[in-house]
Order: C-alpha cells, then sequence, then structure tokens
C-alpha cells in the first residue's frame, strides 16, 4: 500500500477520510499511557469496518487453547489482552438522525495524532442525507498525570440549520475480543449505574475474577460557557448511558466535555473500586479538560526530554522515529512491575499473550537509556515475580531442576502453543539472563544481582545443565532440537547461538556468584544455601562451559547457523526471483524450512549481544555471509543487522536496514498494521539509531560512541541518560557534538578517543 | 483396562451389561459390508454414554481445518469420513414407559459378535419401573450379498404382563459428527416421506452434494406368524418414522423385522436415489430375514475359506487374529477403486481422512494374499486415479514436477494439517511406489505397469529428483527436512529410510522402464511421449542413484536412522523407570523429538521392505541396534519388528510383538478402543502370522516359506491365494503341512527345500 498518511515532524496526519484505511488508522492514532490504551474508534457511532478496542493493562483472559492436534506439554490456555468497556461512546442524533460517517457525507476530514502533547485530534463536516451541515472537531487522550483518566472534547457546529440534538454518553461493556478462540464473550456484568451526569459500570471477567470500573462524568458547554442540560440515564447489563437533548443554533457550537475513570482490581480492592472511580474522575471534572491537557503536555515533555531523537533534512525518517518512540513511551510507562510490554503494545489484539523476548532483546536498551533506571529494573523484577512459574513451566516439560522461562506470557504461565516455539526455541532463556548482564552493564547497579539477580541466573543455569547433553564420543555437550532466533528452522540441532548463549550463562552465573562471595559473603551463603547450590553443580557448569560444541565451518572462518547448515543449498537472497518474497507468503513451510534462507539474526544475534567477544574480522565474515542469505521477514531482524552494519562500516546496508523497521507502520510495510502496530520492533528501530547511527554502548562503566551519519541526512542527534546524567549527541554531516545537560561528569569514548566530559558542557569533534 | 469379552474361537462375546464399557463395545462389535458400517449402537433408545455411527463408504464432509497457527501450505480443509443418517432405530415404548437401558433394571445382557456368519446379536431381559418384564433379542448384519440391505430382527416377549407396546421404526438424517471441527451439522434436509410401511429420508452434504437416501420396511410377526399392524406416519425434515401400536401377551414373542436400503449419488443419479433404494428394499423384504441371513452365513464362509488363520492351543490368540480378519473384510472389500482402507474403518470418526500410507505398507499385503488379486489392484488404481491432484498437491508446495501423494485423503487432496507430518512425511510417496513393485511381484500382473503403474513412478520419481538437493562441497545427494517413519524425529536430514526408497524408487522406475522397452517397444515410447520423459531427466535419476548420500555408522555396522542420531543419548527402553511409558503420554513432546526413542520402525521398514538387498548379518545388527531403542506407540510397529524377529530367530522376540498387536482392541490396550478400532494396524497382524511365523514371501515368482511356531501354541494354519491357486499352509510343533486346495501346481522354497507342489495334494516336512 502506498503511504496515505502526511509526513510531518512532530504529528502523524490524515487528509480526507478513506474508510477501506480507517483500521489501519485506527492502530495508528492509539493512544495510551502504559495503564491503558485505546485504538483511534470514533466516539460517535460508527457502522463501517473497525476494530474496536480499549485495552487496559495487566487485564487478559486465559482462553482456552485451539489447536489442530495436541501435543502434550501444550498450555491449556492462551492469554489474551483484553478487550474492555468501551468509555469513548457518544451517540449523537441530530434532528432525528444519527451521526455516522459511514452514512453521512463526510468532507474536510483531518486526523492528527499529536506525538509532541500527546492527544488525538480530529475534525470534519458532515452532511445528513435531510442537508443538515455540521462541523465537527473531537479532542482526547488517556492522562500520563492521572493514569486512570481519560478525557475528551467534542464540538458541535450547525453549518445550515437550527434545530435539536440528543446526545447519549455511554460506557459499554458488552465487548467481545475478536480473537477469542471459541467465540465466547469474557466479561459478566457486576453492577450498572447511572445517577444524575454520573455513570458506573463495573464488569468482572468469567474467568480470573478481573474487575474493571469506569465512571463517567459529561458536561456541555455553548459557545465555551458551561450549560446544564437534562440528563435522563437509563442503564442495563454492562451497560450506562445518559442522554441529553441539546438545542442547536446555527453558527453556535456546543461542546461536549467526558471524562471517564478506568480503574482495576489490580489496583484496589473490588469494594473500593466504584469509590475509587468517582473520586478520581470528579478530581477529573473539577481540573476540566484544559488543565488536564496541559498536563498531559508537561508530562509528554518530560518524556521528549530525554528519548527524543532528533533528524534533520528527512521529515518521513522524523516523523518515523518519533512515532517509534511515542508508541514505546505510550505503551510502557515502568511504573508497575507487573507490567510487560506487548508486541501490539494498546493497539490491537493480535498476539494475545503480553511478553515475548522481544523485552529483553530489543525493548531493554530502550528504556535503560530514556528513562529512570526503576524503569528497566521493573522489567527485570518483572521476570524475577515469574520465576517459581518457570520453575513449574520446567517441571511441566519433565526437566529435574532449573528454570524455564515462557514463550509468550502474561502471568508467567507458557501460553504459545506451537511446539517448535513453545518447546524448542529456548534460547529465550538466554536473553532473559543477557537482560541481568545488560542492565548490570548499563546502570553500574550490582546491587541487584545480589538481591534479585542470582537466583534468576542459577535457575536458568539449572535448566542449561539439564538440557544439554554429552555425547561420550566426541567428548562434548550439546543441545539438540532447539529452535534459534531464527524461526526459519526448526528442530535444529546444535543452533550456534543457544548453544553459545547457554554457556554464556553458565559464565556469567559463575562471574557472578565469584563476585557476591567477594563482595558481600554473607549474602553469597544465604544464596548459596537458600538455593541449594552445590558444589558439584557448579563444577559441572565449569565443565560444560569448557566443552560445548559449536559448529563452525573453517574454512569459511564462520560460526555454523547449525550441524548441516551447509547442506543446505546456498543461494543469496538477491538471486530469488523476487515474486517469492516475502517467502512467507509465497512459499509453504517445508520449503522455507530446508532453505537455507533466514528469519532474523541468529548468529549475528549472538555478535550483537555479546560483541566485544568477537574480533571485526570474525563479525565480518559471520555478517557477510549471513546477511545475503537473510530475508529480514521478522520485524525484529534488521535493527541488528543495522548496528552491525554500522560497525563494520558498511553505510549503504546499515542505511538500507534502518528504513526497512523506521516506518513499517506508518507505511504499512506488512501489511497487517489494522490488527495493531509492532511495538516491540519500534525499539528496535530507536536502536539502529542510537547504537547502529551513534555506535553507542557501555563498556567497563564507559560510555563509547562511535557516530556516523547516513548520507541522506543532514543531521541527527538523540539522548541518552546515564547514571543520573542525561547527554545529547548531536551529529551533522562535519561534527559530533555532546552535550551534558546535567551536573554529573561522564567518561566516554568518541572515536576512539578518551574524555570526560564535565557536567552542563559541551565537547565538539570532526569526524 | 482388564479384559471383559469372553474368549471364543468364532464369537466375541460381552455378558452383562456395563454403561461405562458401552462406547468401547460399540466400536468392536461393529458390523461392515465395505459399502456401509455401523457402530453398534443399540436399536432402541438409548439414552447413557454412546457414539452414535452409521457410515457409508466414500461419503465425506471437507470440514473447515481447525489450526492455531497457520502455515502457508496447509490445506483448507479436512476431508471426515461422514455419520450418516441412523436406519436401526426402534423407539419402543411399552405400557407408557420407553425401553432405555439406561433406565431400565437390564438382566441376562449378552452380546455377540457372530464372525463366522457376520451378524451382530444380543440379548437382555428388562424390568421397567412398575415391574414389568420383557425379554428382548435383536440381530442384525449389513449384508455382503447386497451391498445396500441392511436388516435386523428385534424380539420382545412380555415375562409378567399383558398389554400393548408402541414401536417407532425410523431413519434419522439429523445427524452430526462428533468430531466436526466447528460443531457444525454436515447434512442439508432433501426429502422425508412416509407411505403405509415404508419410510425415506434423503439428506445431502452442505458441501460436495452428496446424497443418500435411505428407506425402510417394517414387518411384524407374532410367535414367527406374520400379523399385520396398522402403520401410522410421521416426518419432518431429515426424519421419517411409523409408529406401530401392538399388544403384548405373556408368554408370546412379538418380532420386528426391519429392512433398509442406504444408497448414494456416488453409484446413481440423484434423481434414480429413491427408486433404486424402494427396488432394493422390496428384493430384500420378499427374500425376508432368513434368507438374507443365510445368504450372509455364505458370503462370509467364503471369506474366511480364502483368509481364515486358525491357531490351536490359545483361544485368546485364535479370537485375537479372526477379529482382525473379521474386522478387514469388513472394511474393505475392493470392488470399488474410488474406495481405500480408513484406519478406523467403519467403527468411529476419528483420523477424519480415509487412506494413509497404511494401505500400501500394511494392508496391501492381506488383500494380496487373500482376496482375487483384482482387489488388491484396485487399491493401486485408487493411486493412479489420485495422481493428478497429486501432482497439484506438489505444485502448491512449489515443486515445479512430480508428484507428491497426500499423507492423509479422501479424494486425493491433503487434508493433514501439521507440517511435520504433512508436508515432511514424504517418504509416503514410496510406499506408493513399491506397493506397485509389490503387486506386480506377487501377482505377477506385469500389464499392471504399462497400464497405469509407469505413469505413477515416473511422477513420483520426478518429485524425488527434485526434492533431493545436491551438496557440491560433499558431491552428494542429501534429503534434508523430513519426517520418517518415526514420527518421534521431526524434521530431520538424511533419514536414512526415506533416502533409500527414494533411491529406490529412481531404481524401480529405470527398470520398468527398460523392461517396457524390451517387451512392449510401442507402449514404452507412448509413455516416453505422453510423459515428456527426457533422456536428461533419466540420466539425472541415474546420477541421483549413484551419489544419494546414507548416514551409516561404521563402527557399529548400521545405517543411521537420520544425521546426528547418535548424538542423542543414547538409552534402551528396558532402563526407562516404566512410569514414563507409553511416552506420549507422559513426555512433552520436545523431549521426545531430541530422545533417541523409536516409535516405529524406520530403518527396520526399510529392511523389511527391500528385505533381499541386506545380508542376515546387517538386518541382525540394526535390529539388534534399533530395536531397544524403540517404543512401538504406533499400532503399526510390532508387526513389522515381529517378522524381522521371525527372520533372525529371534523367537520370544517375535511372539512378544505378535501379542502387543493381536489383541490391540479387544483388550482396549491403547485406551482409545471407544473411539474406534486399529483397522489397518489388524493388517499387520495378520502380517506378523503369515509373513512372521510363516514365513512368507514371494521371490522371483515363487514363494517362499520358512514358518516356525510359537512354543505357546499347539499349532497354526493360513490360507494364501497365489496366482490361481490357494494353499493350506499347517503348522504345528512338529510338522509343515503345505496342501495345494486348487489344481494349479505352485513352485515353492520351504525351508530352503525347492517343492513343486501339484493342484491338490499336500506335502508334509518335520521342522
Amino acid at each position: 500500500m502506498k503511504p496515505y498518511l502526511k509526513e510531518s515532524e512532530w504529528s502523524i496526519i490524515e487528509e480526507g477520510f478513506d474508510p477501506e484505511k480507517h483500521e489501519i488508522s485506527e492502530s495508528i492514532f492509539s493512544i495510551g499511557n502504559g495503564h491503558m490504551g485505546q485504538r483511534a474508534n470514533f466516539e460517535e457511532t460508527y457502522t463501517g469496518k473497525s476494530l474496536q478496542g480499549s485495552y487496559l493493562a495487566g487485564v487478559y483472559y486465559p482462553d482456552k487453547t485451539r489447536v489442530g492436534w495436541w501435543k502434550n506439554g501444550y498450555p491449556e490456555y492462551f492469554a489474551k489482552v483484553l478487550n474492555a468497556t468501551n468509555w469513548i461512546g457518544l451517540n449523537i442524533v441530530v434532528e432525528g438522525q444519527t451521526l455516522d460517517l459511514n452514512k453521512v457525507k463526510v468532507s474536510g476530514f483531518l486526523r492528527e495524532l499529536n506525538m509532541k502533547e500527546g492527544y488525538l485530534s480530529r475534525k470534519f463536516t458532515a452532511e445528513f442525507p435531510n442537508g443538515n451541515q455540521i462541523k465537527v472537531t473531537a479532542t482526547r487522550f488517556v492522562s500520563m498525570a492521572q493514569k486512570e483518566i481519560g478525557a475528551l472534547e467534542y464540538t458541535i457546529e450547525p453549518m445550515n440549520f437550527s434545530g435539536t440534538m440528543s446526545v447519549t454518553s455511554y460506557l459499554d461493556g458488552d465487548i467481545k475480543n475478536k480473537d477469542a478462540n471459541y467465540d465466547e464473550k469474557f466479561w459478566d456484568p457486576v453492577l450498572s449505574e447511572v445517577k444524575d451526569h454520573s455513570g458506573t459500570v463495573i464488569v468482572k471477567t468469567k474467568k480470573l475474577d478481573f474487575h474493571v470500573c469506569s465512571t463517567m462524568e459529561t458536561r456541555f458547554s455553548l459557545n465555551n460557557n458551561p450549560i446544564d442540560v437534562l440528563a435522563e440515564g437509563y442503564n442495563r447489563e454492562k451497560y450506562a448511558g445518559i442522554s441529553y437533548e441539546v438545542p442547536l443554533e446555527t453558527g453556535k457550537v456546543t461542546t461536549i466535555y467526558k471524562y471517564v475513570a478506568n480503574v482495576t482490581n489490580r489496583d484496589y480492592k473490588i469494594d473500593e473500586l466504584k469509590m475509587v472511580s468517582e473520586k478520581e474522575v470528579k478530581q477529573a471534572l473539577a481540573k476540566g479538560f484544559h488543565q488536564l491537557k496541559s498536563e498531559q503536555r508537561e508530562a509528554w515533555a518530560l518524556k521528549w526530554r530525554d528519548s527524543d531523537i532528533e533528524i534533520k533534512g528527512d521529515v518521513a525518517a522524523q516523523q518515523g522515529i518519533r512515532f517509534n518512540i511515542f508508541q514505546l513511551n505510550q505503551t510502557y510507562t515502568g511504573e508497575d512491575d507487573r507490567l510487560n510490554i506487548g508486541p501490539k503494545g494498546f493497539t490491537g489484539e493480535k498476539y494475545g499473550g503480553s511478553t515475548y523476548w522481544d523485552t529483553e532483546a530489543y525493548c531493554l536498551p530502550f528504556y535503560l537509556a530514556t528513562a529512570d533506571q526503576k524503569i528497566a529494573r521493573n522489567l527485570l523484577i518483572y521476570r524475577k515475580k515469574h520465576l517459581e512459574k518457570a520453575i513449574e513451566n520446567a517441571r511441566k516439560l519433565g526437566f529435574e531442576k532449573g528454570a524455564l522461562y515462557p514463550m509468550v506470557t502474561m502471568n508467567g504461565e507458557e501460553c504459545h502453543n506451537e511446539w517448535e516455539i513453545t518447546f524448542e526455541e529456548i534460547h529465550r532463556n538466554g536473553a532473559i539472563a543477557y537482560a541481568i548482564y545488560n542492565y548490570v552493564n548499563y546502570t553500574g547497579d550490582k546491587t541487584y544481582l545480589k538481591e534479585h539477580g542470582i537466583e534468576v541466573l542459577v535457575e536458568i543455569s539449572r535448566f542449561w545443565e539439564e538440557r544439554v547433553n554429552y555425547v561420550p564420543h566426541k567428548k562434548v555437550y550439546m543441545i539438540l532440537g532447539v529452535t534459534g532466533p531464527n524461526e526459519y528452522d526448526n528442530n535444529v540441532n546444535n543452533n550456534w547461538y543457544t548453544n553459545r548463549i547457554a554457556s554464556w550463562t553458565l559464565e556469567y552465573t559463575l562471574y557472578v556468584l565469584d563476585y557476591l562471595k567477594d563482595v558481600d559473603r554473607k549474602k553469597y551463603e544465604y544464596w548459596l544455601d537458600k538455593l541449594k547450590v552445590k558444589d558439584e553443580e557448579t563444577k559441572k557448569w565449569v565443565d560444560i562451559i569448557s566443552n560445548m560444541y559449536y559448529p563452525i565451518d573453517k574454512k569459511a572462518g564462520i560460526y555454523l547457523q547449525q550441524d548441516g547448515y551447509l547442506d543446505k543449498e546456498q543461494i543469496y537472497v538477491k538471486d530469488l526471483d523476487p515474486k517469492h518474497l516475502p517467502l512467507n507468503q509465497n512459499w509453504s513451510w517445508d520449503r522455507i524450512l530446508r532453505s537455507c534462507f533466514i528469519k532474523q539474526a541468529d548468529v549475528l544475534q549472538g555478535m550483537y549481544f555479546l560483541n566485544n567477544e568477537f574480533d571485526l574480522e570474525t563479525k565480518k565474515r559471520n555478517f557477510d555471509f549471513y546477511e545475503p542469505r537473510t530475508v529480514h521477514e521478522s520485524s525484529l531482524s534488521p535493527c541488528v543487522h543495522s548496528i552491525l552494519a554500522c560497525e563494520l562500516g558498511y553505510k549503504d546496508k546499515a542505511y538500507e536496514m534502518y528504513l526497512r523497521t523506521a516506518r513499517l507502520d506508518l507505511d504499512n510495510y506488512n501489511n497487517d498494521t489494522e490488527d495493531g502496530c509492532h511495538i516491540t520492533s519500534m525499539a528496535g528501530t530507536w536502536m539502529s539509531v542510537v547504537e547502529g547511527f551513534g555506535g553507542f554502548k557501555v563498556i567497563n562503566d564507559n560510555i563509547v560512541l562511535n557516530p556516523f551519519i547516513p548520507g541522506q541526512w543532514k543531521s541527527f542527534s538523540f539522548k541518552v541518560l546515564f547514571r543520573g546524567a542525561r547527554l545529547h549527541v548531536q551529529v551533522d554531516q562535519e561534527m559530533i557534538t555532546i552535550t551534558n545537560e546535567t551536573d554529573l561528569s561522564v567518561k566516554m569514548a568518541v572515536l576512539g578517543e578518551h574524555y570526560d566530559l564535565k557536567g552542563n558542557s559541551t565537547i565538539t569533534l570532526t569526524h
């Protein structure tokens, strides 16, 4: 599909209403604040194609699994993000005719997502079949300052008539997930109530007893002066509506303000929900829409201060990267350590389970560098809290010790059910260990290791210990029957990445144990005792590390993705007839599997994670070998390649890879944006700029920067937070300018030269 | 579960009614005649647990596929055996109370499947809540002589009262498949009609337009004298019922006779169906129940004459083998080359698609040796007719040439949807080629090759040609990404069996081309032209044959099941804690996959098929290596092992393996007989006796016999038909007696000695 959105530095703009693209726009123009999110559905009734979506973070449903042929070990349930009470609803009837963009003549339609200030707005003129014309504007946001509050302002101005309008402001909890496996409704009614201008709906999930309570307040003004309109309430199961009759006069603007609090029993006791939501909404009402909106602007200004990337000379690129950062900040704000980052955020239902290894492998770096370190820490704590379930999961699969984290989860339980992924894509366990290293390396917060990290590391190491098998006649340890990051190969033996990350986990765990022994003997002994770590066990780990088998090809000087990889027919992607691409839409699965083509970084993922282990020549040989065989059909692929290409000085390749993700959703590159946006891969785009073009790393407590700028750009700049300091890195075609915006001095190496950048100072160098 | 059936040489007998076992019995006591089949549901109303099942051969439904995650190349439909009009139904109300074995007191319950004469009977005494007692007998069969006819006789004798009985004899087409993927009904109404004592129901499938027309006639007699009873008809959509009021008198026996014709538009034009079924049922009515029953006895006598196996000294074994032979003869009679052998026959719905490689690998030998050769030939023709679809199937999966037969099919289209089976278990193609060899080798009917065989062989060979890939640096051809017969390993490289059967297909195809060239140059050129066989093509085949890669382990002197098999942890099944068995119920799928444990013969399947290629020592080394690692969790596994064990002189192992299948369903060994019986594996049991204990083979147009008798038996005997002759082979602990029951003389080698056994003569030798 060709881009239909207007390029703009700070906004996403859609001019003209195209019902065919409406569902895509509903995804792209989604708003969220970490606590809740809302697709860009219309407030007023809309009978055209639409995917209604209101989501509350952490409220999910264990939908019964659907499989073709059941296999032992499959999870019984698939936890799904729940589509919850529709709180934006306004039913508007003008002179007896319902305002429905599917039925009126629409002109002057403009939809804008203002990313700088964090709101969605829309305006249009509607002409009813009887010729009556109205001008409408609608603005809404979910508050970053008061997380449970959503607010909207909706204005109507009759152009060529006077008359009456009936407005019904409602909450509707009778909602179904489109992706329900067996077409079931997941919500039961608890309470529906209306009183004066206030309405409340409480619904609860049929399983797990999640309660969601929504309270709304609706107010009117005429030409900006508050007016009192008679309210008539109506409620039924899961629904509360209040109807108003409003006179309309040509040229006079009627404004509807709707404030809604959405609270859940994740945060309050069930019997307090109503009281809390009423209190919250009253506070919002007291502030009023404009104050709430200015608080929203301030909250977003802070987000942008710490996380903005500026690109000059390329508006599309600028818009793309800001959209990615905006969506990431909408999805996860990190205050709640029970939450995580769903692949679709609050923009759709798909990939029902919330947490993948995407979080550790792709999202953590973004939050490390753009937010308070406790936010990244909470992402680690999330897994720590799931450790017991991960241990249970390993038991379920027949392991006697250790923990296997799930491939997809909401509450720590596995909820993905394809054997080649669920049971075999075990490298995810390595990413969870690596995230601990990554966090400590970045923040220097070694206390995390002794408080939580060590427990997770030991249990993951134990899993690897049991999962490897010793092959006596070869005197090596192997890992058989896995799927590596490249999901276009299943059930392979000795995936190099998996073998390496497994062994690396053992190495790091032993390192952390030694570290603890050195610095805090008491804590060390506490954990040894609590985790019952035995000498034989750590000795076994040393043995595995020493004798792990790694497939290599000596001739080509590369690590082999897995045993037998070179027995495949070796073809470059560039030599494929383009009609075959993307493979996943054109080839049968078996053909993909036996081909040499790679979905996403696999050996190269290891070179990205364990970058310092490999010399540049090794990275080059492996990149030169694997990249031409890689189809990048995962949205998570190009970023890793872009970063490595930057390191290797492959400027064109780096930029090409960057372009493949930067505007993935805005340009609906994969033809699936109507299902929701690809949130986790957005973090990869951020990585491409900061770690790729910026050449930003943290090595031995020092920042390393090796920037280069694509020829297509005038300049780019990014912010990183590092151990209390905030740096602003600006790169143009000649100069690199690094400003320390805080008081703390920061040690760094830029293009190989060491600097000690004092607080509130700047260094400038040419490149 | 402990056996609950009585041992008997010619019957299956259940004494006493146990509702918990009723569904198992419904499977075991099923009746069929190749055209139709019927589970042992009760004629009268039964509100307890029951799986109603009436099936018509070749009438199926393309149910929408259900998968967790769709993969490119999956079939959209899964063809299902259709549960069709219930034609046995009698609703019996005695003095206002419905006869329902779930609600009355049952005594003297006896159910018998008379295998010798081919009928099912039942008797019991029922006491109603009001104390009224009746004696009931019920006998029914589906006629082998007149394939579309089912007949039943149902007697009621009041023991302690006189009164009235209402009987409704009905046809009910409002039937649902229990295994429907989306709980849909597959039947639409066409016609329901009642007239006098006759009722007709025509239903058609919602897709594919299969029409099934059933016509019933019901009659009564009192103490064996026909009586006229007033009939009152009633019909509604998909249902026709006729009700009768019958006086009951203590001690007098009322008999209901019900005759039903079930005809389909597979055999007649749609607008003729009613006429045909009425004609058929009138004929049956004219003959009457007793004549039909004696025709049935005669038809079964012929079946037994050609296929019986007698075992003396072990009633359980005798009953087991006869049950298997009986079910095979009920399932497939071979007149109709559009039909095949479903894994559950007419005994249940599961494994919805009808045809698996089971037919070629396990069932063909049974029909070759016990029925006219045109019946085995029809099994080959079945695949020939599906050649176009197999070519289409290969195209769908991206192959430019050749044919890939489906894993599961009803009409030639693939309807299995797990990638590791559907796309990768391609060795099935080899079995279909092998069946042609097997048929020609057995029958000597080489005309089949030039009429049909060559076309199938060439297209399968072309598939293999494209499916192999050349590995330049090793100078070999490989086959990557397959599942072998051992489904406990998926997506492996170079499964020895697959590589061997692929190369064998090429060898045999080239041999057949050469043969044609020699004996029928015109036909040879006709096929060369029609199939566009090019020189380069056959040269390529020669090259593949010469350079096919076979994984071996030189040290152990064995063929390796696949690349990397020896990297697995090597454990014997006997060293496993029995609590782990069966693995498929106790281990997660990944654990099974990475273990060394084997589900069913894989390398050994190759040694069974291509037996003469390998010397005894090679077979022994491979058997000794693989059998201890085999869990035999496929019902198709023990027979091949039993046969090879016989050949190797492993008497105990042979008998142990034989026991594992012989009474699989009768003893509900796998705890799943309620879903239906394991029909195709029954052919394996027959093979174990004839090819295993009998040591029966055909080599170079001669019969070879190397019998041995398990110590547990007094004697056993079997029949084989061979090129017009019928041999009766009897083996006891001392003697082998071979009788030629026909006029043709037969050449054979018995225990290595050559004999020319003249017509109607006998040889006897000691062993």
